[in-house]
């Protein structure tokens, strides 16, 4: 009744687009496609300081059971992020160091997965950074067909293949490849517009002056005692 | 029936005490004081080997909803520390980078916040120390009014303003104002004690004989074999 | 209907096996001895990138009551690790950086606590490994006789006394003390197997062809598309 | 560059597929179309020993409004299941005894809600079953639009208006409209192979010999000691 | 520096106002006050369709010690309820049919506990009903001090002696007792209102009408497609 | 490295002495035994006002496999209790209705599993009790070895086959069969001591007079206020 595919086409944005993403982080572009698109607070990043953007490529797989991963490695491309979700739970170690080694000799960016990650040191000196739902050594197995390239549910949000992947030290945010171009632009306007608000305040004006707030608190009733 | 205030006036405890309180940091104030004031253990900084102290900025306000953050602002005074609890639960990014800034410029010392918070890596940067129960980029709305400087529960404590809040790596706790004094003493009186026995015991002395523990397990009845 | 003992005399396996099982890591030991003793996912390091390995000194105390830690220490050797599991789960802050002075001086070389920690920055600072379910500042009291080096279940793993822990950034792992050698042996088989995939992957092979992959994904009817 | 819209004709499946599925239940239609579409297991009914099918009615809301479940009323027909999805978490009691009065006014026959409700004793007296992710009084606000019958995910499935939800105290799976005869096909199919088994393993036939599973066992080394 | 008292004269709210709180469940109470004093959604009752309401007589113990509980009862009139709230989090069993059996003769209504209880299938049986946030057997010693009707934190909530506790298959809200007779006449007026809705909703009146949504959420945009 | 083994041939306690546990249930048992081998608190009953004992057979198996299962059925008599736990965390449901009714036929008197659970309704209106960590449609595979009738630890507890398991509405505990006797023997002892004292609190006497604790609260210094 269901089909194990493996898509080997797929629409990727254009990287400056993805680049200039990167640079916007989690939080303004969230902000700037309508405070949409943000993935569950779960995922964590196993490494800090590191903010990276790419086009998704999607394998859903069996809980426990990494096999789609190899399959998934030939479909990237450079600058690739591989999102996987197991059909169901599971905190097993689906990715390690050998797994990283072979995405990154393909240019893969990054790894976006709601189950388990190990090898983390390891990775993390390999600058191969990741996302997980969990750390965990438990080794999967090589058993269940699953498929490549198509949409999934990961971590509450629905990701396209070439959708585009932002992720930070404040979570991973989904963008949708025809809309990346206009949600840079905004994300771009909103940093600009944030900067010239944070001088501003850097100077210790206050957010209830530049925002004009007083008239809407007093308004509302607020009292100041 | 209930009225959103902001207390103009708090009373602060002196800024010596304060700073007397962070560097015998959270597990000796805590135990200084009778072992109460933790708050809850899911409250963890998002930095690392970061001490501070500071008067409680006390600010209540919506789930999802940051506006009395503004309003808090405007309230604090250097070596404050602002400490935001939802009146439910909500793990929304209610402070970020440019709210930091505002209050970095009125030389607040730091956030404690039963909430999220998010441009994560940029309040690092900044050196602006934050524990919050969650880290999420969601963004927040400014529609509905709360208190500032009002007594509040955050994570499972009672904190008036102006009560004291130490924060490590180890997690936070309250002290009460008209109680820092003693509580300071208490903590520099025992944190002298250990240091003590911190010599014998890294000179190979043990716990059992520096406590002299040996007669009363005995008589419990622990058995060598 | 229970005693309270203290076992003074445990087996150890030999320290050239220990430290190559600290070399090889938690994941690859994992692996080796057959994908068994991975204690829970929610034990976590306070500190990054340390690996350690060392005999089980086994602590079995009461909820919240840290005695047995002196006790345990007396018991322990160069090299050890000690072994904490409360008889019901507590997040208490059972071992800080008195107790790790202690141990330190006694040349224990790492903690493993199903419950809490405290004074995490100052043991960081120390050098003193710690993987614990909890960092909480909360004291402890010292009241209830609990026993050292006996079998115990921690994190989900039975451990007995002399086994070997293996602890690093992906966890725990223990390894029983009659099979180390042999675990040893085929982790670092292991090692050499991987270290030549590593070389392939490292050059652009895939997983797919290395392991000889393609043949059983069509069969099980995989579809490329 | 969201737009909030109701749509107002949407298609169902055939009443009769859907009581069929109602009566199979959610283990066996689960296994029916090849262990997916189950919801995460945390949407737990509120009432005990009831089974229900219907038409999603989808939601898309602001977490703590529920504005849009009134909006979505309009569009239900007896017989339909709505389903809620927050765009961020949001324990809040989003449904209560007014709403399942005007829902079950129209024939609504439950509710999926990944979010709060509350005066569960009413609704269970008044027979409206609901599957939630929480139990809370806490109240909603009406600000924020939504939208009605828009694919969306809800507690990890991505669920499309029309697909039919099958709910009970298993938990929840959604099948997809276009797929729900064959579904039932094979779940009628598998019940009617289930109750043989079920009479033979009554009798005391055991499952190693109704699937012969001993040599399996054999080959692949278990021993009997 | 903190001293363990009993205060053994509260004030209680007018038993009839009490009764009326009760009739009106959580969910009324908690709207009519303004949506404050929901006490967290882990506090869940052991027994269903079962309202109740009474002077908080509240305790805090140590964790894992119910000594305080047995003081407590004493301080307890007709129609009180219980009120504990641990020092620092603990499961264990703090409550089970012996006290239940000592509170019941004097009339106590029932008890909220943000820990553990035990006996919960007697405690059905006898109609003592509980609100708790675990159910676990573990048993509790009795070896450290606490106070009875002092201010205390609650699962996220402040509670006063003589404060009016409500609890239904909802959770449990507290009611100030100085704001009590406010809140009910409140509550009833909501409850009259609602039952106006109710009718119209039971009539197949839709809230978009009854509330007059329909011009607010075009204004705002929603489209119907 | 390890062995999957089926022992054949375990040791049971005396029926009657089971029979004694039961009805004894598992806070007494848990008393009676010096307050160990509870099972951690998330294992919870499915049905309500149920408690059973039986002698243990374990089962060990793999995550999302429940192959073991009907393996151990073969190795079950009338009033043992099937124990199973997962070697890695896993919420499959592992256990349904069909190998209910093939337990059932040989008399097993019911289910611990820390995993999930199916067809939750069918096992209740079968008076097949169940305790799960989780309760999930979820399909399993039969796919890896496991053993039955080996030392295992289930929610944190050391099991050994032929232990005895008591369950109720609190929760489960085990019993060393070696013990089960003098465990009997006490808690029926127990139980005698605590019916006088249920006599006299239901009489209105107070713990504090029952048990004379006055005296020790004014020795540590409660203050009466």
């Amino acid at each position: 009744m269901q089909e194990n595919i493996v898509v080997q086409t797929i629409k990727r944005a254009d990287p400056e687009v993805i680049a200039g993403l990167a640079r916007c982080g989690v939080a303004t572009v969230h902000e700037a496609q309508g405070r949409r698109g943000l993935l569950a607070d779960y995922m964590r990043p196993i490494q800090q300081d590191v903010s990276v953007a790419g086009s998704a490529v999607t394998i859903s797989g069996a809980a426990g059971d990494n096999w789609m991963m190899h399959v998934a490695i030939e479909q990237c491309q450079a600058g690739d992020i591989m999102v996987f979700a197991p059909t169901s739970p599971s905190n097993f170690g689906f990715f390690g160091d050998l797994l990283a080694t072979s995405a990154q000799a393909r240019g893969v960016a990054g790894l976006i997965i709601e189950g388990g990650v190990r090898d983390t040191r390891i990775l993390r000196e390999m600058n191969f950074p990741v996302w997980s739902k969990h750390i965990f050594a438990q080794g999967t197995i090589k058993e269940t067909l699953g498929s490549v390239n198509v949409p999934l549910v990961c971590a509450d949000e629905l990701i396209h293949p070439g959708d585009i992947i932002v992720a930070d030290d404040d979570g991973v945010v989904v963008v949708r490849r025809e809309e990346a171009e206009e949600v840079l632009a905004e994300a771009l306007a909103r940093e600009a517009r944030e900067e010239e608000k944070r001088v501003r305040m850097a100077n210790g004006e206050l957010g209830l002056d530049i925002y004009n707030m007083r008239p809407r608190l007093k308004e509302k009733g607020l009292k100041y005692v």
